[in-house]
């Protein structure tokens, strides 16, 4: 399997806000979603080509656990790694973390993979995704794109 | 011209707000697409039907005024009217007004014409929009849905 | 235990969908607060007091099971109700329904108890919560907030 | 005057768009204060530092163009630039553009200032901002932060 995570760097943003002066619960739905994105970008399945080819991945199960708040313009780093795969279901694991005080984490910011998530852990969580075709019904990936299911193979394979 | 207002009631949510404890200035654009889609389907035009005709109405245009903070929990009347109109474009004005302390307003919530709007002014704004076909070109209503076109036309006159 | 759902009723917006033209999954954390915060003013416990008390109630763990799309303009049935309670946690439960093919449901709008939902199902889940102080520390409410402890106990008990 | 403008580079994400497969409208505002933030932050002038001195910086007047839609995953530079200022307010302007077909835009992304913005324009605006204290009266930035203000001096007149 797989142990590697993918990271991607954003800034809470002031509309992010509540008024308990923290980041609302809402938006890790979002960051989970950017992360997911450009994880599967670096793997070399575009979410956008996956659409071109009449196939969605819609979120079928979620869930957040909320270790920390955020704050108004801290600096997050998304963690996101794929923990099972087959033709039909997708499973994503999530770890949100402050790294305002890891300046390193912004220095090797062009790089992507990391064996050992940094930062303080804010929150935690998963979604559970299921291929369906445009008319909402369930599809195999292996027959509708095998080079997509390929490169799932190998992300999860190559390196143990 | 049409001087009523439509009413349309909400209530400030806890995700409206943001860390200065009043309801983020982005809100306002979601509360004028509440109060122009509510007050186009009273009309008798549901928006969701006219997307069925293939015809989209997006915004091309629009200002808002911010006069004073909306705050978690009050409750809000959003006023809306058409402005003008012809056979492509359509504009609306807006404005949101707090009626915690205006309670007829509630008790009347089931009239929803107003020629005079109640509350504390807290936004006013307006937004134009042109009709336009699926493949995002310029769309004329009276050709495309005369039905619809005559309802604006007697929307806009019947009541001097 | 209290088996009894609070029902609030919601529209879909044009602004809750994403290009699938289904509501995006991430509307179901706010539909989940619009019901949460309803049934317990209804229940006689204003959040906005709460606050006022000094006392918050963020989210510590938050899961969704996505069963069937909401589309653009559909009325929906937020169900809520609490699950756990002691003097520091409160547990809901949700469940999100369309009703549009339950006309019953709007006739009835002004009743706020049901002992079972109805309208087809679109998404289970809950969140659990701790009362916190402004220090963002663990508070107990049966101390800082007796009588909101003793509406818990009546809630939860009074219905069997 | 300064005439240079900051671009800020970010990405449309799923939950941007809406049943229009385009990025809805009520993005812009979001995009807009994301500009803002880093434009400032860039002069010198942190908007968290500011809220710290007990300094807001409200919105008071939006309105913004459409001239052509936003679409999943394409990238945007979002350019700002202080058009008006005094001591108690603070105008913006800012450029949405479309920068896929300019590959040259993010080669250069560490680089910020741009005597002329690039790309294919999608949207104009600007925001007029009133300086105001935690009670939410008026303030005067020359008086409440003149080092805020002068560097607000500097940025104005520096580049001609």
């Amino acid at each position: 399997m797989n142990h590697t995570w993918h990271q991607h760097l954003i800034r809470v943003l002031y509309q992010d806000t509540d008024q308990m002066a923290v980041a609302h619960h809402g938006n890790y739905v979002g960051w989970f979603e950017v992360g997911r994105t450009e994880m599967m970008r670096d793997v070399g399945i575009a979410y956008k080509r996956m659409e071109s080819l009449g196939l969605l991945l819609p979120v079928v199960d979620m869930n957040i656990h909320y270790h920390r708040p955020a704050r108004y313009d801290e600096c997050l780093a998304i963690y996101t790694r794929i923990i099972t795969y087959s033709a039909v279901r997708l499973e994503f694991a999530y770890e949100v973390r402050r790294i305002d005080d890891v300046p390193s984490a912004w220095d090797h910011s062009r790089e992507r993979q990391f064996a050992t998530p940094v930062g303080k852990l804010l929150a935690s969580g998963s979604t559970l995704h299921m291929w369906l075709n445009t008319k909402w019904k369930p599809a195999r990936i292996d027959k509708a794109a095998p080079d997509v299911f390929e490169l799932l193979n190998q992300t999860m394979n190559n390196k143990e």
